[in-house]
């Protein structure tokens, strides 16, 4: 198939899941979108790679490449509490695959829907199979959720279960036979755009959890200039995944977030609105740096330099 | 280097070159970038990858790959009458290799920095090389050029020579030793910005040259739903390109373009503030399809469908 059928064929197939997020003024084949910011808002662009045999092995299914390559993108869109409105997707293909295009299509055009984005325009290329998605969304004018606002006696707070997705990718790599509920952390990561929304004007920081809770929350606070104590026995899933899993595993795309105490007595009703876990993990203090505590506060030796998406269990001692 | 140090040392070299473009809100290293639309003007945003060994040669120089990767995008946005305003780079690279970096951010740092238009944010991963940039510009709300307003009467215009880059193409893969001169229109395309920003309010239509100028205007023609003459006598480099590098080469990067014969009176002073050749080859008429004529009107047969970056030769019949 050429290139420009490509393209068409793409662009209906996603689009078919229903014609979700704003117009655009000049459609796909010309040279460029041409898109309106609505009025006191600013624009929020992120732009993530997915590349076979780095970011996912060769045998994942398309539907959930092409979920997974979207999901990140409006990830990073929710870890700013901007609502996603467009995507620009480059696609490079070893060779035009009709089939795995339908599946690729399906899984992105999907969550496009239900997500309210629109594909925008793209690029399709002949390469190694690779996708970068381009994400725009706005935010009312100074209201993005950034790193460096936690503040001391600020909670910090985890959505969702992290190290579910790090389980996955084990048991995938050590040739169990993982549920597809199982592998759903990993091949379905669910982009938390309801709670970016509710979080904007309360959240003092957000991050979304692509490296490690461990890691992305030591973003967070170097941003901040803060410390933060993190009680290993609070962590979502403590009594069954291995807690390097948790602190390092990476791959989530759950949001960490600091609110002060005041603005935590909204999380019962956010929890109740958006059928989400949302855990108070830890607190922002003075200083600098992440100390992980267990149950009797005692400090946990985790080596942060250590860590490594593919090397998570060597990085962390936990007392016996 | 680990990726965050590379995405440093990456924004850093390529923003040494000069603090070009609008600033961000919020810098690299969040989550995405935080950019103010000007009032009154509309969002215009195209992504284009260049992947090694399609749309390169694995040997070209880095310099030229990150000086092209950035014009190729910057002239989708000339095509539409766009001031670029930032870009976003998402970079595979099969290991870092700081030499090869430094030159690549080197090239695209100095057309950053002399286009106005600034690094925003991107992503570093390994994989295969492979460059994909998404560039934002701005234009005044309802002044985008589009591929369909071209009207009966209209001139067709292009700027530069196209066929330069074709014939660079073929001199370096048959083994000749073409000079930096001749290599320059495949290494260095030269985004229109200056001419894109003339043409506003003027040009019923515009299109850079990617695919080749036939094909290219072919797009404009089913766009505008018109038909063209184009003068084959006309084209910029008759006496020393061959037909089929003209009118199928690709890779050229030119803006072709339609005016009122009353604004073609500008032509003259645009060419001169531009130091840039602007050449009337053709003109508008009611119809579809596209038309090449020899210097005595008679019509030449140029079989559009069998048109071919990579057997351009085969596709055109010169009468001899």
């Amino acid at each position: 198939m050429p290139e420009f059928e490509l393209i068409e064929e793409l662009v209906a197939r996603i689009r078919d899941h229903g014609s979700a997020g704003p117009p655009c003024n000049v459609d796909i084949g010309d040279d460029a979108a041409v898109l309106d910011i609505p009025a006191g808002h600013q624009l929020v662009v992120t732009t993530d790679t997915l590349n076979s045999g780095v970011h996912f092995f060769s045998d994942m299914p398309a539907h959930a490449i092409g979920h997974k390559a979207l999901a990140v993108n409006l990830s990073d869109l929710a870890a700013m509490g901007a609502d996603p409105c467009w995507f620009f997707l480059a696609l490079s293909l070893p060779a035009p695959d009709e089939l795995w295009l339908a599946d690729f299509s399906t899984g992105m055009g999907a969550l496009a829907a239900r997500s309210d984005v629109r594909l925008a325009g793209g690029d399709t290329t002949r390469g190694p199979l690779s996708i970068t998605i381009t994400a725009l969304g706005v935010v009312p004018s100074g209201a993005s959720l950034t790193r460096s606002g936690a503040r001391d006696g600020d909670l910090v707070v985890v959505s969702g279960t992290p190290g579910l997705a790090r389980r996955a990718l084990e048991d995938l790599g050590k040739g169990r036979n993982p549920s597809a509920g199982e592998m759903r952390p990993l091949y379905y990561p669910e982009p938390r755009l309801g709670l970016a929304h509710l979080l904007r004007g309360k959240a003092s920081a957000c991050i979304d959890l692509s490296d490690g809770l461990a890691a992305d929350l030591g973003h967070v606070l170097a941003a901040s200039g803060v410390a933060a104590v993190l009680d290993a026995e609070k962590l979502p899933g403590r009594d069954t995944l291995p807690l390097a899993y948790q602190l390092a595993g990476g791959d989530d795309y759950e949001l960490c977030f600091c609110l002060s105490q005041r603005d935590s007595r909204d999380l019962p009703a956010w929890r109740e609105a958006l059928g989400v876990p949302l855990t108070v993990i830890g607190r922002i203090h003075r200083g600098q740096g992440l100390t992980v505590v267990d149950g009797q506060g005692r400090r946990l030796e985790v080596d942060l330099e250590g860590f490594d998406h593919f090397a998570a269990e060597e990085a962390i001692d936990e007392p016996s």
